[in-house]
């Protein structure tokens, strides 16, 4: 029989150009000593004994957890709860349960936006939020941003009125990724006020439970149908139960569920119930509340090294929310060249500013600047990994 | 501040005309006294002590089951062997791991389609890969099929000197959803040949290891690189687990890995490592083994009670694979109709043999046939549900 040759089969067109994306490297490929790239929770921080605790008593209530069925009814009740402790006043029969808040991106990416439509997202955008509309081979559009002052509302308005009928606008208003910012109040008026005339917003909120200043409430409590609500345990809990939620108008509801269905079935999965049980036993708070206090002492020990360790000229921001520092390097520093040397000669990864780029839009500003997380290292870490960044730089 | 109604959120095009899925109304809205309608496994034979046991296990190994990281190397070893028993020999490199056999198919529909690309499949399809490929907007193009001769293969031929550059042909070689036939030799060999010279075809087999009689390897087996292989633990360990994998060449896995990413992260997850664990505990053989005996029972035992049952004229499978029988009734009868009052008179669901056309394709006979599934029932449903459906027939 004739043998097929790999080169046979062929690709749609726009799979032709993927490429291996930065965090899929960083997470597979490299294996860095000391790591600032990922948006990783602190391991020891996971609650494994509690989670092996609600698995168990999951297991133990009969096959149901390991039969199809509908989504955690008890889930969606309890994520009413959490929606509270982010202002939004909302009802469980609005909350769709995903597999992750990455899957909540993709989802709507294939509901508002669908094949070749026009979204909006700041000029610095999450990889992952790229990732999930891309199959749709759609126009995206840009706004001009940066982590000091936010997304530029201005040019925002100027663009609705020249790009018909976005899908929607991308944003992250607390704890941003990868700018670090959390919007002020004007913005997020201004935000709402947009969202109530004539645009969607998709507010991916992964790290709103982890404020360190303040207490920001989420930009859907302020407008409650023309938002959409894109929740995550992967920060809070587990990234690897894979379990997410969205809070829309119910009259969605049916287009979401057929089109999770066609993405892995529509049906309550074990995690499901592994968080639920979790969540019932009453630990979440008191465990978001110890996250929040470790990943504050780990921000403010970063804080304290960069400010010791980066050359004059240097800025970077204070986050308030997040698990990420958002740093800009004076000229002649070149942050590829800075990871490409990090990594290769002293076992620490970061990543660079050019990585979140939305296609077509780099900022002359982007080469100089980095990515660090702080939830993933403990302080020695942070300590050490920043000692060997300071002797690159030192040497450039 | 001016509230938005809900009617401001424009969907997509395609998103404009979904409906709720039979199966998901089945699933979530319809709680009938007995059920043939879906393909659920029979709920005591989960192992549910056994993956009791592999949880705590992954649980009490460290924090690493439950943070971001690469998928599970041990279970695409693991799966190597398992496709062995489906007569396919492949490295673990061409495991690819999703979250169940539908995500395999939602990616596929992304990598392969793309936007407004074109696709074949059989006139009869299972309904959730047409949800996978609908936010596409592709050109479906079917061929003819039936429950006893299997699908057109001349008409296929025809069809592809018509149709450029489909993405793929969708099949399910072995125990078909939803008509039950498994393909005979001839066919086999002709679909591997016209895959050999143009056709990438992806082969859906979510049943390959629950057979009766006999024992067909995978389409896969005979044309490694241009058969693209759909495998599910769904069927035969957990649904709730949401763990399944595809076998595909080499080249394609970055781009599978980056739309994976884009879908729902591509995470090693803690339902891949409590499934590794059930396997290598080695008890995976002697669990599929006995669900094909107790399914082989529970067909044979709704297959007498059909003989006892159904009117003169109506036809019927004796599928050697998979979990459901495939029945067409004679005229006057109408399996919509039938199934209205079985399921308000009568408590008892099946799926109407419509639910299952492909769009523009609706076989004559389609309103006259039913999908039974045997999986799910016990034999005394089996008795006690056949008994309800003879009552409404007998007074038609």
């Amino acid at each position: 029989m004739t043998q097929t040759t790999p080169a046979e089969i062929c690709l749609a067109r726009w799979a032709r150009s993927i490429r291996t994306s930065p965090l899929q490297t960083m997470l597979t490929k490299c294996r860095p000593a000391i790591s600032f790239a990922l948006g990783l929770p602190g391991p020891e921080l996971l609650p494994a004994e509690q989670l092996s605790v609600a698995a168990a008593a999951v297991l133990a209530s009969g096959p149901g957890a390991l039969q199809y069925g509908p989504p955690s009814e008890e889930l969606r009740h309890q994520i009413v709860e959490i929606m509270r402790w982010r202002g939004v006043e909302c009802k469980a029969s609005e909350v769709f349960l995903t597999s992750g808040a990455q899957q909540g991106l993709s989802i709507l990416a294939k509901l508002l936006i669908g094949p070749r439509g026009r979204v909006v997202c700041e000029k610095y955008v999450y990889t992952g939020f790229l990732q999930a509309i891309e199959p749709m081979m759609p126009e995206v559009h840009t706004i001009e941003t940066d982590a000091w002052s936010g997304p530029d509302i201005d040019g925002l308005e100027a663009l609705l009125t020249r790009v018909a009928d976005p899908g929607f606008l991308y944003i992250n208003a607390t704890g941003h990724n990868p700018l670090s910012l959390t919007l002020g109040g004007e913005a997020r008026i201004r935000l709402v006020k947009l969202s109530a005339r004539a645009l969607t917003i998709v507010e991916d909120d992964p790290y709103g439970l982890l404020q360190y200043e303040g207490d920001s409430a989420a930009l859907k409590s302020a407008s409650p149908s023309s938002i959409i609500y894109v929740g995550s345990f992967s920060k809070i809990l587990s990234p690897a139960l894979r379990v997410g939620w969205l809070v829309a108008p119910e009259h969605l509801h049916t287009a979401l569920a057929s089109i999770k269905e066609g993405s892995d079935i529509n049906t309550g999965t074990f995690s499901q119930r592994v968080a639920c049980r979790f969540i019932a036993s009453g630990g979440l708070r008191e465990h978001v509340s110890k996250l929040a206090c470790a990943y504050r002492r780990r921000r403010d020990f970063m804080l304290d090294a960069l400010a010791r360790t980066l050359p004059s000229g240097s800025r970077w921001t204070t986050p308030s929310a997040g698990i990420f520092i958002w740093v800009e390097l004076p000229e002649p520093y070149d942050a590829v060249e800075l990871l490409d040397r990090a990594l290769s000669e002293h076992g620490v990864a970061f990543l660079p500013g050019v990585a979140f780029c939305a296609k077509d839009s780099a900022h002359e500003s982007a080469r100089r600047s980095l990515r660090l997380n702080f939830s993933h290292c403990t302080e020695d870490q942070i300590e050490e990994g920043m000692r060997r960044i300071a002797v690159i730089l030192r040497d450039w």
